[in-house]
């Protein structure tokens, strides 16, 4: 079972922020890879994999080109498309049904227009919470609880840096020194 | 039992969508409200107000002066504090012994430099996993860990706005209408 984060619409410079934590999150909550459209920001791409060679891997980031085709080929292949919204059905009702089909996700953050289609293409349009707040955390408490925690165990190949955690204070192992 | 979060190191403009996004996830992850640090903000204050106003309460914003007097007087009135950090103890092996801890509760999220005195005031230190991400699904994985998802089912008061949850498409029911 794989699982990709689709973040659409990003814009350079305004949305490099919230991008950049909306993709370290779906590495870091057990994602396969983000497949992101709207503006090409060569600059994040590089910012992720500096992190990906530095943490570990793998974690796989791409630039799409034409949602509706990508969206209709995922689907042609096999695979479903989960919809993050506020305006969807409440996570803690869907979420079961969703983990026992077994199959490839997408999971989909919009930015701040969604194109009606996306709502139209998704298997599931998923609220987690009726409620506004972000986009990253939405995706952070799905991964959660599409994985049922487990993603919590998760290692990652070839990191430099491991972290030790710690009562009080900061241990780092540089894993090549 | 109330839980408040309480934002470092708060930068005017620069940290403006990065803070709403995570007053907003306290919000909707059933904390009581925010106070925050560094830099005032008050169209931070008056835009999280408006969001309360439109989506319903209660929610507190506040600016704080003085983060070791404020600690310290937490700690004297019987509170305790969670500092999310991804060099702490792992949220899986102490959050049992968190949520058991039944007193109010400082949860504490850094900004780009967190200074070590919030490392030795915190009662416990916690990672939500060691990898980089964002503070903000941090907060809201550590609350929905916290609250073992009964926030899930949070109801506001006086909301003028609510959401039906729908297989597609949108549904808002504007209460005042």
């Amino acid at each position: 079972l794989r699982v990709f984060v689709v973040r659409l619409g990003h814009r350079h410079i305004r949305d490099q922020r919230t991008t950049t934590h909306l993709f370290l999150t779906a590495r870091a909550f057990g994602a396969d890879g983000i497949i992101y459209f709207g503006q090409r920001d060569k600059e994040l791409e590089v910012r992720i994999k500096e992190f990906t060679n530095v943490w570990g891997g793998p974690f796989e980031v791409k630039y799409g080109n034409g949602v509706i085709e990508f969206f209709r080929e995922w689907q042609e292949n096999g695979g479903e498309i989960v919809h993050l919204t506020m305006y969807g059905l409440l996570i803690q009702n869907v979420i079961e049904e969703i983990r026992n089909s077994n199959v490839d996700k997408l999971i989909v953050v919009g930015g701040s227009k969604v194109p009606s289609f996306v709502y139209n293409f998704a298997d599931w349009n998923v609220a987690v919470t009726s409620q506004p707040h972000s986009e990253i955390s939405a995706l952070s408490v799905f991964l959660h609880e599409l994985f049922e925690g487990q993603e919590l165990l998760k290692t990652y190949r070839n990191a430099k840096l491991d972290i030790v955690p710690q009562t009080k204070g900061k241990k780092v192992v540089n894993k090549h020194a």
